[in-house]
Formats: structure tokens, C-alpha cells, sequence
């Protein structure tokens, strides 16, 4: 295997009052780390803490996700914010959450933006340079997830210029374009719905680093973290399967803190 | 001078968005502690960021101003929370502004709870208790501002089991009954209008640690901090006026972390 | 049988945004009016459309169904709130849903209020008379419906006062006490789970207008509209059973407005 | 004059809760048409009441002000809203205010969007047209303020074609491009701060038809209502000029619904 160990992320802790969302208790048993919605486009302070007290028992490790203040939107409209509005909102979520890991004795490993605000970052950096420049001020040891696929070296660079580490994220279930970005979700065929097809491509990319594009091309792909889902059933039967697949070729799964 | 040092405290912060509330740019100089709102009554993150610089160019000390979720009602509705949905709630705003605040190389002073949830408290020691719970577990550095007048020792035993410092607060401008505690904004007389009366009310409190209920009785009353407010040009004026009075007796004003 | 028609009513359009909230293409089927939610406590202006949409395709007559201005509560938090404060509040959810209806060339037949709000104006008439005011001021026809069991002569008065109509409202799956007011969830035996139970009680007051009370006393009940329930299939399944109950004793299921 | 009758208009409404927004007792009194925000961008259930019985004290004409669902934005950041979301939010916001107007025995003139959603009309006619289609199927006596200077034809097409009226705005204190358009906000001189030249604008417009644009040249203009702003005393000044203005030159100014 070219890749040892690996890290399975998922966004939890997205219900809302009385609203519940997501297979919370069945999905954080199988990943290393957990994205917690921070009270703005998802979550409540007691969501929050349930699911901060749910990734404790099961040993995973805790990260904010933070997303545009749109709840009935579920952050994924654009909201065309400054970076400095940015920085301001993703400071509170973090903050927000910090304090209810502080409370259990804990404390965050990453931070992975949501929605909205993870694809505008994904085409504009200075919105990735505006976030890490928040988790340098909060605590340097808060890793960044980031789109892989992308120009690897910039990303690099405001890490290292920022001072914090950032960890390269897979979609297993998306498509890839020829040169690394994602297939738009607008376009068909964008997410993989066949599950061995996604757990192939998995193995694949274990094994060689690399992935299938959606013209057939293959493409180098360098990632610490796999994106998983904990939607629905279907979602947790995939996250089963790629942890079996990763387990049959003897990739560990553990958070990134632990390897990078 | 019985008392040879106070604290000033403000609420300020309190802007939202387009909306504009207080003098925080004059009231700011003034004062010693600023409590600042922290998004869920009043405030948002960028009014937040935007107060905690304020407070810092002035050397000012600052709090957390935590309320209920209830912007339209500004915080002073009760809403029948639970003491779990208080910590959480109490959680998270001091999470936000202690990352605010971190991304300004400072921290928090203290915390003084906001409208319906402090007049609760005050009517349910349950409530401050649960709030101390919070401080303790996110930093025992953390200053409670509580009611001076009512019972002491109950205050003082919550603090010590927790193991955080109190800071007893005086209503320069309110009314008290002979048993400490204030009068009902309900009744006639509660809120003292006149500025000289009031400026006479701190000058006995710092000179004999005595203040003149509203039946005439002469009650003690120990305070480490004044609540002052910078909402208009009146309020500011008689915070002007709590200053000469008390540079004039010799009393100096600084923020209780310096002086508890 | 001493009830020869009857309403079935049930909350619906309850989701927000991403959060799907109960089974309303299951049970809007089976009932004949809907109290649709006005996004305030829940629903949102997409999900009153769809509402309104399902409700009318299966010829269910449209409610509004105002709440508290408490999203994460759900509405069921008491906010003391004033009589004014809640007139203001029905009347902006009562206009929205009306304006919502009025695009698919409909009009609302019912008010019933949610949560708190219906709990409060239980233990205080003026909330019904303030209600029941804003109703006859958007428009007469709209029927307020009101507990079922209390004193039925006030709320009578109440009506006749304002000039519109009211439905009382029986809650089949819940205990009641001797007086005819219902016996607090906080109690143990509150709600009655055992779906046959229901059924009987639900047979023995259309054949009797009669309710078995806590205390084993039997009480006449007058009711125009049974609640039920559509959050979970178990729910469902009650609703199906209390259909065929009736259907089987002969008795009509119909909105209020065709035979009141 | 080339133009006998003209509206002015002006955002009012906008406070919300505990904040205090525009001086609107002292801008609605010289106004003919009053754009009322209706709980989403700004305003609440208590001011829309209270801003219907200002204007209907002074005999000023009720229009909805409906914006996006973005408080801390004011409305004013674009939102990437679908033309099925815009449609749903205009709907309850037109609604809502319809239903406090009724309760005071009033109807709606007209209805203006707010903020980005007027900014977006005027880039994409798709928005008019939703929005349109909402008036017709609410109430067709409705009108709609639409911003003059850009394809007149176009914004009348759709208009008939959806059997509602328009009413063209004219934006006195804003530079025009040759074609038409606003200069925009970004670019200097964008907005006219000298009293004087606003004023000898409106005469200019009145008795000409004609506007000077930012470059010189002479442009015709064809509008039913001038947009003016009670925020703050100078602004105040410049209604109070207008007013002035049209007066001496024998202009009535009143609503559109009298002379469209």
C-alpha cells in the first residue's frame, strides 16, 4: 500500500432542536474524525455537546465545522461574504465549540468549513489563507481539511506561512475532472452512487495514490482524510465497506493529529 | 473611604448588523470591565471583534455578556430554560468571545450574565450555580458578576465549591428594598433619574459601605463593581459624574482582576 | 352514535430547510383539516407552499398553526410574551400562510395555536380572546379551535364576542383529569400509548360524548375535532385505526367548516 | 411641468426589537408611499404594526418592503436565491404585512423589494417577473416599483402580461450611467451628498423628463415615484427640500395608485 494509515471524516452533530439529522450514533463508531456543525447553518449548543460527548466515548477526534449563518439554507448558499466577515464567523464557531470540548475536558483537532463556504474556498484560496490565518490565532495546533486535487502547493504555502497543518481531503463518491478538481454537482454522474464502484476507487487510491477521472484519465491524488457520510442508511453501508476495504489491505484509520 | 477601589462595568456590544445601540465609543473610556454581548440577544461577530478592540485600545477589562436566544425579545424575556440549556447556552457565547478575544492576544476577565438570565439567577441561585459550573470548566480565571444585596454567603459558598471568584455588583441608579435586594421595575421609583442622587449613592457606598433603601431604612451593601450604562447621552453624563465623585473620594476605579 | 361527523386534525409542515420533520404525505391523507406551521416555530416559506400544495390535493382543509418565535424550542418554551406580542405574532404567521394559500387559489379554515402558546391561552382565556380578535379581524370565517374540557361557556362567549366560530378539540391519546382539563405530561399516565385504548376512547365518546378520566370517573366531553399525530408510523397507525373506528360506528370524517 | 403628479417613497419599518432604525415619525409625515420591511432583512411583528398606524395617520399609502432572509446582512448580500425560493419569501412577506394592514382596516398600494433582491431584479428581469406573479395571484391591484432607466419596454411587458401595475423609480441622490442605469455604489460619485444638486435634479426630471448622467450627457428619464431616505437628519433635510421643490414648481405629490 502506498498509503499506511488514513483518516475517515464526517459532518455530525447537524440536528437542530427538535429537528434530528443524520445517523450520528451509527456513523461516529466508524470514523477517526468527526466535523461538528457549530450552531449556524446546523447544530444547537446541546447538539453540540451530545455529539462532542459521542465522539469522546468512541475515541474520535473532534473538529468545528463551520458554515455561513443561513440555517434555513443549511449553509449552502453562497452568501457573497468578505474574508473579513469570514474570519469573524468562523472565529465564533470555533470558539463556540472549544468551549463545549473545554467543558468534557477536550479539545479540537481540525476545523473543516461547510457548505457554501468550503466551495467558495476551494475556488477563491484567500479564503483558505483567511481561515488559517483564524486557527493560527486560536491554536496552531488545529488542522486544516482542504480540498485535494487542487494546487497542492499553494495550499502548502499558506500553511506554511500561517504556521498551522492542513490535512488533503478525498471524495471517494465524486467524481474527479482530469486535473484534480471535483465534477460539479450540477453535471451528471458527479456523485458515485454505486458503492463498490466508490469502495474500487478507495483501494485505488491506497494503493497507488491515484484515481480514475471522469474522462478515464488517471490521476495522481495525495489525501490524509476520506470524506464520508452518515446521511442516511445507504451512507453508513458505504462508510461499513470502505472501512472493511481499508481494513483487508491493512490501512489503519486513524485522525490525522496522529500521522501527520 | 471604606472602599478604596471599584470596578466601573457596561454593557456594550450591543450592536447588530445595520443596527447601532450605545455610546460603546464614549462609555468605553470610561469604564473599567466591559460586558460584552456575544451574539445570541444582541451582537454578532463582527460588533464582537469590533468591541474587543475597543475595550483593549482603552484598557479596558473584558467580560462575556451571555443571554437568552431572543434577539427580538433582547434577553429580557424569560423562557423557561432548563440549567442544562443555560450552561450550553452560557457554554457557547463565552467560547465565541474568549476566540474573539484570543485572536487579539487577550482573554476574558469575566462574565456577567445578561437581562432575563440574570434577574433569574437572582431569583434561582440554581441558575448562578449552573453558570459557575461553566466558568470553572472553561477557566477558573473567570470572574462571575453577580447581585450584591441579596445573601452573601449562599454566593460566596456557589464560588467557592466551584472555585472561581465573585465580583458583587451595586445598581448606583436602582432602588433597593431594606432586604438588599432592588426594587421591581414595575414599581414607581425603582430606576433613580436624577444624577446628583445617584452620584450621592455611590459616594455613601464608598464612604460607609451603606446605601438608603427606599423605605428610608440605611442598609449595608458590599460591592466590588458599579453597573453603569452608556445607552445615551444622559447615561453617559452620570457616568462621567460616578468618575469626579469618585476621583474626587480618592477611590480608584479598575477592573476587579486587579484588586479581588 | 351521539357523533355523527367529526374533524381529525393534525400538525404538518413541520421540516425546515434541510430538516425534514414528520410523515405528512402519510397522514395528511388521513385527516381532514391540517394545521399547517407558519415558520416561526417551525415550517418555512417553501415547506408552507408544499404544505399547502399536499393538503389540498388530498381535499384537507388548511389551518394555520402559529407558534412562539423559538425555533430550537419548537415553539414550546413559554416566552411571556404579552397579549399584544402574541396578537402581533398570530397575525404575521395567520397573513403569511393566508398569502401562501391565496397562490393556489385557496383560503385557510382554521387557527389552531402551537405549543406554548395553545398551553398558555389554556390556562389563560385572554390568550384565546386575543386570538380569537386577530381572527376576526383578517377574516370571520376562520375557526379558532380550543381545548376541548375546559369551560366551555367562557370560550363560547369568547366566539360570540368576536363574532367567529370555534371547534373543540379532544386529544384522544391523552389522560384527563376529573375537570375535564388535561392531566400534565410532567405526569406519569399522560399520554396513553397503547394504541386500542385509544381507539375505545375514541369510540366511546362519539357513541356517548363521554371520557374516561385518571380517576376512573366518566366525563362528558363535547368535541368537534379529534388531534392526531403523524411524527412516527407508530402515530400513523393510530390515525388509521381511529379512521376505521369511526368509519366502522358510521361516523363522518369532515373539516369543521362543513358542519359547524 | 412635464410631470403634475409624482410619489415619493421611503423605506420605513426597519427597527427591530430593541433597535431603533430611521426616523420614521419625521420621514413619513412628507412621504406619499411607505415601503414597510416585513420581518426578514429588518423589521418585527410589533413595528410592522406600529409603522402601518404611523402612515395611516398620516395618510401615506402601505407598501411590503420584503428582503432576503439575512438580518445581520440588512438584506443587502446577494443570496444566490432560486426564482421558486425568491417567490415563497415575497409571499410570506407580502402576506404577513397584508394581514397587520387588514387588522387596522387597510389594504397594500404596492411592493417594493429590498436590498440585493432589488439589486438582482435589476440585473435579471427573471426576478420582476417572479416577483410579479406573486402580486397578480395575491392581490392585482398591487403595484410594483421597479427601477425606471433600464428597458422600459421590457419591465411594461411583464407587467401586462402578468395584469399587475408598475411604477418607475427614479433614485434622486444617485449618478446614472448614459444608459440608464445606477452608477454603481463602488464607483465615486456614485451617490450625490450636495442637497442642491439633488434638488435641482428632481426639478430638472420634472420639468424636462431628463436626468444628467455621470458623463454629461442628457438622458430621458420616464418615472412615477422618487426614492428618498429618512435615516438620518440630513437626508430628512433633503426629502424636506424636495417636497419643497416640487412644491414651488406645482408638482402634487401622491401615491402612484391615484394617478397610475
Amino acid at each position: 500500500m502506498l498509503v499506511s494509515t488514513i483518516d475517515l471524516n464526517s459532518d455530525v452533530g447537524e440536528s437542530f432542536g427538535n429537528y434530528k439529522l443524520g445517523m450520528d450514533e451509527d456513523v461516529i463508531p466508524l470514523i477517526s474524525s468527526a466535523n461538528i456543525a457549530c450552531g449556524y447553518h446546523a447544530g444547537d449548543p446541546a447538539v453540540m455537546r451530545q455529539t462532542v460527548t459521542l465522539a469522546r466515548t468512541h475515541g474520535v477526534a473532534l473538529g468545528a465545522h463551520p458554515g455561513y449563518p443561513d440555517l434555513v439554507g443549511f449553509g449552502r448558499r453562497n452568501m457573497g461574504l468578505t474574508l473579513e466577515e469570514i474570519k469573524d464567523l468562523v472565529a465564533v464557531q470555533i470558539g463556540a465549540l472549544q468551549a463545549v470540548a473545554a467543558l468534557q475536558g477536550a479539545r479540537l483537532q481540525h476545523v473543516k468549513p461547510h457548505g457554501a463556504l468550503y466551495t467558495m474556498a476551494v475556488k477563491n484560496p484567500g479564503i483558505w489563507d483567511a481561515v488559517a490565518e483564524v486557527l493560527a490565532g486560536l491554536d496552531d495546533r488545529l488542522i486544516l481539511f482542504v480540498l485535494a486535487g487542487g494546487d497542492r502547493h499553494e495550499l502548502e504555502s499558506i500553511a506554511q506561512r500561517r504556521g498551522i497543518r492542513i490535512a488533503f481531503e478525498f471524495f471517494a463518491d465524486r467524481a474527479y475532472n482530469p486535473d484534480g478538481s471535483l465534477v460539479s454537482r450540477k453535471l451528471a454522474g458527479a456523485v458515485i452512487h454505486d458503492n463498490d464502484v466508490v469502495a474500487a476507487k478507495v483501494l485505488k487510491f491506497v494503493k497507488e495514490g491515484r484515481v480514475n477521472a471522469i474522462d478515464g484519465s488517471d490521476i495522481a491524488l495525495k489525501a490524509e482524510t476520506i470524506c464520508v457520510h452518515g446521511d442516511n442508511p445507504k451512507a453508513l453501508a458505504l462508510v461499513k465497506k470502505i472501512r472493511e476495504t481499508l481494513n483487508a489491505a491493512g490501512v489503519a484509520v486513524k485522525p490525522p493529529a496522529e500521522f501527520l
